[in-house]
Parts: C-alpha cells; sequence; structure tokens
C-alpha cells in the first residue's frame, strides 16, 4: 500500500467518525433515545423522566458530553460503576501514557533512521510505499540499529514502571475497596507504625477518599457465605441434617445457617411466573400511580409484596423434605447439588473456604460464594465432579474453534493480494483497475471483513464459559474474556502476520527456533494491514459503540413501529468480555510495531484517547453494574501486556539477528531476562491480592461491626440474600443494598409505603396460613 | 550389538552379583562391619552389641537376610522406617506388577512378531543382530501392527488401573498415618453411614492396623507450630513485641507462645560447643558405664543435662532483647528472619498458615513448621523477599548443567561406534581387533562410563537445592530428586536416543512436530544400549548398593588403619533423591521399549525383584529416617509414570505413522486422550492430599487430645520441641517421642535417672542463677 491509500482510508474514517459522533450528540437529545444512552441513569432514577418538550437545542450537535466525561473523577465512577471501571479506564491512562512516550522516541528516533535507510529507493513521500517507513528498509549490519535498541530499552523500562505504578493504585483500590479504609478508621495510630506498608502515598490518598462511602455501604453477603457442593449422601439421613451434622460439629462456633439449593419442581416454576406476572402488574400500576404523584409503590388490591413469593417457595420446600420414607424427598435429595452455608463473621467464611474439608477432596468442596446478584444459578446444578472434565472439554473446543477460524482470516489475506483477487473473480478485474476501488478495497475492506467475522467469536466463548461450569457471572465474564483474548491474539495478530505472504508458512509453528526471524521478517510486511486495521476496526467500532447503532435502531422499531414498550428494567452491563481483549490487542500492536513501523503510534494514540472519552461517557450513562469482578481484570491486563512487551523483544532479537547486530541481539537479550524476572516479581508481590482476603482485614471488619451492633442486622439480611428466582430478580433484599445509599433514597414511594406494608403484611399472613392446605395438597399430588 | 555379545554382557554382570551378594552374607555377619549393614539398628537399640565371639558360620555365605528381608510385613517397615520407605517399595511392588503383565505380553505376543517381520535378513539367533528382535524388522503396512496396538492398549489399561489401586493405599496410608485410626475410634458408628468413603475395604484394613501404634505415640510438634517470615519492622517497638501483638490481636483465642529466631552470635556458638563437648564427655561416660550394668546415662559429677544449655542459650537471647536504645539489640531485630508461632490447637495452626494474613503477601508470610527434626535452620536466615529469585536462578542453573552435561553422554556414544574409537585412539586398534575386547567395550565400558559420570549429579542437585531456600530437609530433598529425575530421564534417555546416531541431530528439539517420527526411528536403534545399561546400572547398583563398598572400606581404614572410633550416632538416613529417580528411570525405559523391543523387559523385571529385596533389607537394617517426607513422593512417581506412559504412547505414535498404519495410529492418539484424562483425574482427586490436612481430621484430633488431658502436656512439650542448636541435637525432647514407643522402652537408662534427675535439677537451678549474672555482664561486653 502506498502512502496516499493510507491517507484515503484514514480520511474516509476520520469523516466516519465525525460523522457519528456528531449523530450521537443529535440523538443523545431525543427523549425517545433516552432508554439507549442513559440506561444506567434510567435503571437508577427508576421514577424520574425527562420532560419532552421540543426546542430547536435538540437539532445542533454540541460537544458537552466530552466534557462532562472528561471531568468526571475516577472516585465517582468507582461509586456509579464499581472499581471494574476503574481498572478499565485505567488501562486507558496506562496505554496513554505509554503509548506517548513511545510515540515520542519512536517517531522522532526511529522513523527517521528507518526512512533514510538504504535498502529501497525513495520517490516523494505521497507515492512512497509504507514499507519504506519500516525497519525492513534498514540495511543489514547498519551501524544505526543502536537507534533501535535504545528505543526499546526506554519502552521497556517506562512500561515497567508505569505497570508497577499504576498497579499499585489498583491494587490498592482491590483491597481499600472493602477492607483497608474500615482499617484505617481503627488503626490510624497504626499508619505511621509500620512504614513499608504504607510508603505508597497514593495508597493512603486512594484509600481516604474511599473512606466516606464504603463505611456507609451494606456489607457483601458473599463474604459471610460458603457455597458447599459434592455432599456426601447417606440413606438414613435427610441431607439437610448431614449438612447441618457437619457444620455444627466442625465449626459450631461460627455456624450460622444454610440453605440447601434444589432444582426446579413444576409447582416452583408456577410461582416463579405468578410472581413475574405480579411483578409485571405492580410496574403498571406503578407506572399509572407515578403519574399521579407516586404515592404507592405496590398493588394495593391483593396487598402481596415481592418477597412474599419467597415464602412460598420456602414452603414448598420444607413440604418436601418432611420424611425419608417418600420417594419423593429421596428423589430431591439426589438432585440437591450443594448448599449455602452462612457464617458469623467474614473470617470464619473464609477459614471455612480456604481449608480442605475433608480426607477426600472430592467431597465437602467450599468456596466462598459469590453475591447474590452475581450468582450464576443454572450452573449450580452441574455436579461438582464433571467440572473438571467440562473444563478440559471446553479449552479443546475453544482451540479447534481458534484453528477453524483460520478460514475466514485467509479470506481477508487473499483480498490483501489484488491479483489473487482478480483470479478468483475475474468480472471484477474492470473495477480493480480503477484507482479509488483499488485503494478502497485494499485499504478497507479485508478489515471491514474481519471485523465482522470477529463479531461471531463472543457469543460462542461466552457459552464455552457457560458450559465450563462458572459459578458465577463475574467468574464466566472473566474465562469469555481470557478466550476471546487468546483468540484475538492467535487470529488477529498471529495468523495475519504469519500468513501474510503465503499461508503455508503456517507451519513455522512446529518449528518455533525458527520463529523469531520469521517473525522479524513478516511482521514489518504487515505493518499497513495493522494500520488500516487500527482505523476500523478502533476508530469505527468505537463510534459505533457510542452510537449504539444496533440498541438505536431495536428501540426505534419496537417503538414506532411494533409501538410496544421496551421493559424499562432492562439495562446492558458493560462488556468487558469484549472490550478488555480489543483494547489488549491494540497495546499488543502499539508495542510490537512500536520499533519496526512507528507509522502506526500516531494512529493508535488517537483510538487511546478517544476510547477514553467514549468508555467514560458510556460508562457513566449507558451501563449498568450488575455485578463486581472485583477488580479480578487487572492480573489478565497486566500478564497480557508483558507478554506483548516479550513478544516485541523477541521480534526485535530476530531483526537484530537478520540485520546481523550482534551487541544489539545480546542486549535484547539482557532485557528479556529482566522483563521475565519483574513479571515474576509482580507475581509475587501482588498476585494473591487478587484472590484472597487477609485475615487482618476481615478480622478487622468483622470487629468493628460487632462493636457497632450491625452483626444482628447483617445476619438476619443474611438468611433471605440467596432467593433461588430468576436470576434477575434473585437480589430483592440485598440489591438494593449494593446501590449506592443516594440512589435508594431517590425512590421513595417505597419509602412512604414501607409502613402500610407492615399493616398488609399481618393480614397476608392469615390468607397464607389459609392458603398453605390447599397448596400442600397440591404439591403433593403434583 | 550382536546377541552374543549381550549375553556376555549378561554374564559378566550375574557373575558381578552372584560375587557381590556372596560377599555381603559373609561381610555382614563379621562384628565389626556392624556399623556398616546395622547402622539403623545401632541408632536404635544404642546400648546394644553383638558379642564378638568367633565361629566357623561367619565365613559361610547364607542367604538368611533374603528370607528376614522378604516376611517382613509392610507395617513393620512403616513402624521402623516411616511412610516413605513404604512409599518407596510400593513402587517397586507396582514395577514388579507391570512388569510382569507387560513381560507376558510383549514376550509372548509382541516379539515373534518383531522377529518373524520381513525387514531384516536371519542368521542363527545368537549371532543375529539385535536389531532383529525390535520392532525395527517389521515391515511397513504390516497388518501385524494390530498386535502392537493391543499390547499398547493392554498396558496403558493395566498400569492406570495398577496406578490407581496402588495409590489409593498410599493416599490412605498417608491420611491413616496419623489422623484416620483416631477418627475411626471417635466415629465408628459413622463409618457405615458414609458408603463413599469407605467403600474401599483396604481403606479399613491399613487405618484399623495403625490404630494400636498412633494411638500411643506423640503427637508432631509441627502441626502445632506456624513459620512465619518477613516480619514488619517497627522503629518504637520491639520485634518480640510486634510479633506478640500481631497473633494476640488477630489470633487471640488459639495463640500460645512464640520463638524467635536470631542469628548464631559468638557466645551462643561457645556454648554449642561446650554443649557438644559436654555430649562427648556423657557419651563415654556411658559406654563405660554400659559395660557395668548401665546404671547412668549421664554425668553425675556435674548434674548436667544436655537441655540445660537450652535454658543457657534462651537467657542470652533474653538479655540481648532488653531494650531498644541498645544498637546491638536493634541490630538483632535487622537480622531476625522470623518466628516460629505455636498455637493451642492443630485446626488453628493450620488456619493460621494457610489464610493470607496481611494485605500486602510479602509481609506476615505464614508457613506450617517442619517438624523440628525436619527443620533446615541454615536456611531459615534467608530473607523471604529472596526465594522467588533463588529459586529462578537454581533452576536455570540447573537447566545449564543438564545441558553442559551431553558432552560427557556423547563421549559415551561415541565409544559404541568402535570406529570413531579407532580414529580417536589409533593404538588402541590392535586391542580392539579382538572379539572378546570389542565386546567389553562395546557392551560394558560405555554404560560404566555414563555411571560414574552420574556420581556427580546428585551432590551439585542437592547443593542447588540447598541454595534453592526450602525451609525443611525433607523439602530440599524433594526438590533435588526432582531435578535428579528431570538430569536423568533427559540425559540418560533423551540424549542417548537421540545423539545415539549422530550428535547433530539435537537440534530436533527445535522441530516439536517432528519428535515422535524422529523418536521412534531412533529408540528401537538403541535399545541395545540400554539393556546393557540396565544390567550395569541397574543390576550392578542394586550390588554395590547392598554391599555398601564406600562405607566399608571407609570403616575398614579408620578402624584398623587409622585406629580412630567412628561416631556411633552418625547413620545415613535413605537417600530417596537418588534411588527414586533411579527406579523411575528404569520404568520410563521398561514402557518405552515394551513394545519397541521386549528383550529388555526380563532384565527389568530381575532388577525390580532383585531390587525390591535389596531395598527392603537395606530399610530394615542400614538406614535410619531422620525425617519424615509425608508420602510426598508419591505424586512425583505418579506423574512420571503416567510421563513415561504418554511418552510410549507417543513414540507408538510415530512408530505407527512411519509404518503407515493409519488404523493403529487412530486407536493410539484415542489412547493418548485417555490417558490425559485419567492423569488429570487423580490430579483432581488425590492431589490436594499431599499438601494439606483436612479440617474433619485435624479438629477431631485435637478433640480427643483435649478430652483425654493430653493437651496441656503437649503445649509444654511443645515450647522447647524447636531448640536452635546444631541441627543433629536440635530434637532433644521430641525426637523421642517421633521413635516408635518400644524403642524408648530399650532405654531402661533413661528411666532409671528420671528421678534423680529432678533432684539434680533444683541443684543446677540455685548454681545457675548464681552464674546467671556473669553471663550477662559477658554478653553485653561481647
Amino acid at each position: 500500500m502506498e502512502f496516499s491509500a493510507l491517507l484515503t482510508s484514514a480520511g474516509i474514517n476520520i469523516g466516519v467518525c465525525i460523522l457519528f459522533l456528531t449523530l450521537y450528540s443529535i440523538l443523545r437529545k431525543q427523549p425517545h433515545n433516552y432508554g439507549v444512552y442513559f440506561g444506567r441513569r434510567r435503571a437508577e432514577e427508576r421514577f424520574q423522566k425527562q420532560d419532552d418538550y421540543f426546542s430547536f437545542e435538540r437539532l445542533l450537535p454540541t460537544a458537552g458530553w466530552i466534557v462532562k466525561a472528561y471531568w468526571c473523577t475516577e472516585e465517582e465512577i468507582r461509586r456509579v460503576a464499581g472499581l471494574d471501571s476503574v481498572v478499565f479506564l485505567r488501562l486507558f491512562i496506562f496505554s496513554i501514557r505509554i503509548f506517548s512516550i513511545t510515540s515520542l522516541i519512536c517517531i522522532l528516533g526511529v522513523l527517521p533512521v528507518n526512512y533514510h535507510g538504504q535498502e529501497m529507493s525513495h520517490k516523494n513521500i505521497p507515492a512512497d510505499s509504507l514499507n519504506v517507513f519500516t525497519i525492513a528498509n534498514v540495511k543489514e549490519g547498519s551501524r544505526m540499529l543502536w537507534v533501535h535498541c535504545v528505543a526499546l530499552y526506554v519502552i521497556t523500562l517506562s512500561t515497567c514502571i508505569l505497570l508497577y505504578h499504576v498497579r499499585k493504585p489498583v491494587h490498592n483500590a482491590l483491597v481499600a475497596d472493602e477492607f483497608v479504609s474500615k482499617f484505617f478508621l481503627v488503626h490510624s495510630d497504626n499508619i505511621t507504625a509500620d512504614p513499608r506498608v504504607f510508603m505508597s502515598q497514593e495508597y493512603n490518598y486512594i484509600s481516604r477518599k474511599r473512606l466516606a462511602h464504603i463505611t456507609a455501604s451494606s456489607p457483601n453477603p458473599g463474604h459471610f457465605s460458603v457455597l458447599v457442593r459434592s455432599i456426601p449422601k447417606s440413606d438414613n439421613e435427610l441431607l439437610d441434617d448431614t449438612i447441618r451434622n457437619f457444620f455444627v460439629n466442625y465449626h459450631g462456633s461460627s455456624y450460622l445457617s444454610h440453605q440447601m439449593i434444589y432444582r426446579k419442581g413444576k409447582l416452583q416454576k408456577f410461582v416463579d411466573n405468578a410472581e413475574k406476572a405480579y411483578r409485571k402488574f405492580v410496574r403498571v400500576k406503578l407506572s399509572v400511580f407515578d403519574r399521579n404523584g407516586r404515592s404507592m409503590s405496590r398493588c394495593g388490591l391483593c396487598g402481596v409484596r415481592a418477597s412474599s413469593f419467597q415464602l412460598y417457595r420456602n414452603k414448598f420446600i420444607e413440604a418436601k423434605k418432611s420424611d425419608l420414607s417418600n420417594p419423593e424427598v429421596v428423589e430431591a435429595q439426589k438432585e440437591c447439588p450443594g448448599a449455602i452455608v452462612f457464617f458469623k463473621t467474614r473470617y470464619a467464611a473464609i477459614v471455612a473456604s480456604r481449608i480442605l474439608q475433608s480426607s477426600n477432596p472430592m467431597l465437602w468442596v467450599t468456596k466462598l460464594a459469590p453475591e447474590p446478584r452475581d450468582l450464576y444459578w443454572s450452573n449450580l446444578w452441574i455436579p461438582y465432579r464433571q467440572i473438571w472434565l467440562r473444563k478440559i472439554a471446553t479449552l479443546a473446543a475453544s482451540v479447534v474453534f481458534m484453528f477453524v477460524f483460520i478460514i475466514p482470516v485467509a479470506f481477508v489475506q487473499s483480498m490483501m493480494q489484488l491479483e489473487q483477487l482478480q483470479k478468483m473473480f475475474p468480472s471484477l478485474k474492470g473495477m480493480i483497475k480503477k484507482s479509488f476501488c483499488a485503494r478502497v478495497i485494499t485499504g478497507y475492506l479485508p478489515s471491514v471483513v474481519l471485523l465482522l467475522s470477529l463479531y461471531t467469536v463472543p457469543p460462542l466463548m461466552m457459552l464455552f464459559s457457560s458450559i465450563e461450569g462458572s459459578i458465577s457471572r463475574s467468574g464466566r465474564k472473566r474465562s469469555a474474556c481470557c478466550k476471546i483474548l487468546f483468540f484475538t491474539i492467535w487470529n488477529v495478530f498471529f495468523v495475519n502476520v504469519l500468513s501474510g505472504s503465503v499461508l503455508n508458512q503456517l507451519n513455522v509453528f512446529t518449528r518455533p527456533k525458527d520463529m523469531p526471524s520469521m517473525l522479524a521478517e513478516l511482521v514489518p510486511k504487515q505493518a499497513t494491514f495493522f494500520i488500516t486495521y487500527v482505523l476500523t476496526s478502533g476508530w469505527a467500532s468505537l463510534c459505533s459503540e457510542i452510537l449504539q447503532v444496533y440498541n438505536l435502531v431495536y428501540n426505534f422499531f419496537s417503538k414506532f413501529i411494533c409501538c410496544c414498550h421496551q421493559d424499562p428494567e432492562y439495562v446492558y452491563s458493560f462488556p468487558y468480555h469484549t472490550e478488555v481483549p480489543k483494547v489488549l490487542l491494540f497495546n499488543l500492536l502499539g508495542f510490537t510495531f512500536s520499533i519496526m513501523a512507528p507509522l502506526i503510534l500516531p494512529f493508535l494514540l488517537v483510538y487511546f484517547c478517544l476510547g477514553y472519552l467514549v468508555y467514560r461517557n458510556q460508562i457513566l450513562n449507558v451501563y449498568y453494574p450488575k455485578y463486581e469482578m472485583g477488580g479480578k481484570l487487572w492480573p489478565i491486563m497486566h500478564n497480557t501486556t508483558v507478554f506483548s512487551l516479550v513478544l516485541t523483544q523477541i521480534i526485535a532479537l530476530g531483526v537484530f539477528t537478520i540485520k546481523h547486530s550482534p551487541v544489539a541481539t545480546g542486549f535484547t537479550i539482557l532485557l528479556l531476562v529482566g522483563t521475565v524476572l519483574f513479571n515474576e516479581y509482580c507475581r509475587h508481590r501482588f498476585a494473591r491480592i487478587f484472590d484472597a482476603y487477609s485475615a487482618q482485614d476481615l478480622i478487622e471488619l468483622d470487629r468493628e461491626d460487632e462493636q457497632s451492633g450491625r452483626m444482628q442486622e447483617i445476619h438476619e439480611h443474611l438468611l433471605d440474600a440467596y432467593s433461588q428466582s430468576s436470576p434477575i430478580d434473585g437480589s430483592t433484599s440485598f440489591a438494593n443494598a449494593q446501590v449506592p445509599n443516594e440512589m435508594i433514597m431517590e425512590d421513595p414511594a417505597q419509602e412512604a409505603s414501607e409502613s402500610s406494608q407492615e399493616l398488609c403484611d399481618t393480614v397476608q399472613e392469615v390468607s397464607e396460613s389459609i392458603q398453605e392446605h390447599g397448596v400442600e395438597d397440591k404439591s403433593h399430588s403434583v
């Protein structure tokens, strides 16, 4: 591709971007798109709605959203969208920082060296092939290769320093998120006592800032609950009793209660449906009442609350597990995959989850339960014994899919070679001859095809992760994220690089020794493709992200064509599993091409800056965090970044070998060893924090709750925190507790009705006891 | 090599074996060799000695020792030599079983097929090349390859079944070793209640048999103690107080006490030396008293017990840590690498060791302490922060050493090619021409050279493992065992196979895809070498093992030439780190050559049978278990066996591909997948048992001790269990507790003096308080 073709491609994309952003700034002001562009806000401020007046201003494009997104503080984002969003945005900040440094060095230092290398002949710049700007233009044995080597050193060192310092706040944030700030309250005299823990100022800063918010928020029931699976069944004891006996016997001082997990029976499903219908009814009523002054939050006719259905459900279970002679009871016992056991303190729960319970590791398997809203109920039915097999199977399936996907990628690559395309479609010959068409085809179409075929991947990987048997939604998403990341790096980077010239070169993977020199030869050649990839997949996908094209169209059709009202409670949660791999891929591209073909860097920097603003805006307005991953995505990001660095160094090693520069080769090997050691250190220093809570923090939290007398309240909440109904509704009592305080406050209707509900409940309880007998008879007949 | 050369080699080795065994049966009866051949017995039955009368019988070779070794029960061995010996002998039982099956199938099924293959021309059997008996003789596309495939299936299946069933008792033995039998006492009504845990009859059988022994033996102090490292230091608090405050604060209900670890000062070293001198003096006295009726066990003049020195030592430490203004105290604080914290119950200790203590994973690092006799004090000084770096460094050093070692191996291989040898040493030409010499050189010398050069490896790997920073002697030995195992498999198997024809073929490692077919081509060719290797390294090393050549010569010189008496307390512990890799290598050879060159199998079978008897005898008589590894070697054995199976299948895959048998290839791939799945299952089912104790077992043990009132006694013992003097003496009070009861009983002198010691102690305490002031002054001046 020539430089002018690149400019054409860039021009098209800049045009598309400006168009989309303008469109967005107009569309977001239209009231009927409120659900598309302000999903999170609507979900929180449930009963508020903007007034539907018309003004001319609504049709003018403005840039106010950019200002709003930019000036929002990190603390605000954390409160509104959770720690994961902060971590995700930190990745952008890190990328912007590192690629600013890299751009500076590579554009000023490396690019002139590449351009003035004597391997290729020069025309005037616009007509020059892009290859002139790559390292391929530097002569063999050139003395100027030290510039590349120094650039590599600077990039690696600054990446490591930034990673360590970005990692620190993330780590601190993670710890601080729930524990440390309380800890500070109690041990404020200790802060100076231990200089090593608190030497980082950021630690102090971040944790202190969070103090006010966290002490106010309710505790997480997941910290008190342990999920027990693979409970041994006995013939002469009820499963319920087995569990109680075991935990009373071995964890008697801290055991609080437990809740069995049952498969849904027919009648339970019926009650679920009834509950759904009821909820719909209440909503309709509410929206009616809403207009009349929002005085009631529930159906006044029957006086039934949603949580009453939980009572019914428990009644069925009670009725079912009455005696062992009943074959239905025995059947239910067989189907029970486990139980949630509640403990009195956080520390006791963590102890029970970390210690091997039985001398057979396949029995009494304990694990800290996810939060109620995070629990993935349908995977709880999977017997624990299957899980290892499922993991292997999905891993194998993912690998197979990764290799099958090479076919569309190869097709994309063949489109890059116009001659091959002409052979395949002779009728296109005339069109291809035209210069503009040729530019569009070589510069734009291939990456669009690749982008479209990549859209099939996330749903499939999500399916694989579901089959894998993760018990939490966040775990499933994290697993899918890893799979998509591997997939993307393999299929976008490696296959494109290696199948670039000839697809047959794929057998390079069978000769790992030749890999560096092979990569060194091929990577610069593919610079053109990846620059256009950044333009299309990067820039354009940001635009389509902010415009929410699919939702916009769906919203339009459902509102104006089908005239049906969208479920107002439905909001999307942030698709970390697709966005994180995308950003990490661009990171990888940035690192690997930094010294090979520095021309890619400005485009990437624009991508990261635009992305930072767009995602901030989306996180603030569109997506609603349904569950927390607790910043556990950071290790994935860190490891991928280090992998990118190592890959860059390996490619550089190949380049220096090809160009016969033994000194640079030696220094690069040194750098490689240093990078690996840095990663090992980080693993030892930080990795355990991301999957374990420390005794110190937990005990402090427990103590404070006990001293303030909140413990009793927490225990009462615990027992009905995990409701086994449909997952969305499954967090009735605690979900509210998870939403920051001020949001609950904005729902005055609920508060007002709280007192009248008390009255209704007593009436209800009487009617229930009458219904009960009927239900019991029914359940036996079913 | 021809068949006759093989017979020559076998003949020489059988001769050597018979000679050595005869020598052994005579030498063991000589009283002055008692220390060499009955080291364990002498160490236990300390004051007994055989009478030194002469009889003609002493010069006659007998086979009584074989009978004794064979009829000893597993339970007896476990009691006398610990669980590790049982596990090691179980490896032999497993090997004998599996190679009996393999021999039967391969000699009867595979060998005739190989021999009647039509690739090579036949002479009469003795003059036939050994290659005629290998799979290389089977024609391409032969239909008889299904025999090999079926044989492979039978071998794999029986290995998996045997492994699972061998593993079960081992696992049971491990668990039963300390916990389960007690558990059975308490919960004997539960046994039938939980059919899944106790369905294996062996479980019941083994644990019940151990009941009598285990309930009588004393508890392990390691189960109550946690080693804390990387304690944060503060300027305004004593380290001792920091530790106490932390554990009282967060583990207050179960914290008992703690003991600081200090580097040795000058005065401490002086006391150590005094203690050593005292011990020597006591021993001399004792050996004198011994003859007069063994009435006293210690020096009656000064009335000082060995443990009194511990009091002195503690006094120094007390004196040292008096105040913070003293710069010496501050210095000592800086040097303190950690502490041993004692807990009231086993469960509390395991909880403290498994839970992350601080939100910085590099601070307050806890780990269950090894037993006192197992603790490797000198590695405790290593700062915890260095350990990850040390691990990487030793790993790198081991890998480098592995590759450097290729040089002697290549030399051995060149000796196999007579022509090359003639080129190198032209003067040998005449000798080599002689048929017998040629046979000796090709059949015997190469493996002797390899064997001798292999002797340098274990000390070096042991050194690497020490540098690595393991805090227990058993951990160090296990780490060395793994390193030597990798080393052996790489340098004996792979390098010999692949450098067999041409050393240049080493670059095969850069092309993993070609590996199977390359191996398939080369492995059968190397059958000859490995058969002789089994004969020399296997058989001959067993003979030298039983004869204890080195110790015999050393003993002879020290007794009769230098006239000095050997330290009677010095006995060797079993060298698992050299013997386990050796046996596992023969296992690997057996599997990989089973269908390629079945002629190796009878030799191997003889090796395993002989080895079983020899090692039983050695374990019973020679080696004294200084510390327990708790059967943790079994996972290494299991994984290596599965690796051998997988390697066999990969080679078979290569063979079937080369011989154009697609059906057999397909079935082998299926088998490969099955084997990997089997290993995964075993890992999930058993792996955690080998590095964790279960809450159920620990709590039961704790309860029983509390109910029987023994807990108080245990706590008292705990506080002086870990003595920081020289490691051999470092287990004064608890070491005895570890020796089975009946052995303690055999030392009546100690019992008799127990009461008189009480009196002496009171006298001693008075004199100590006088000395104390003098010592304190001294310690300040030093």
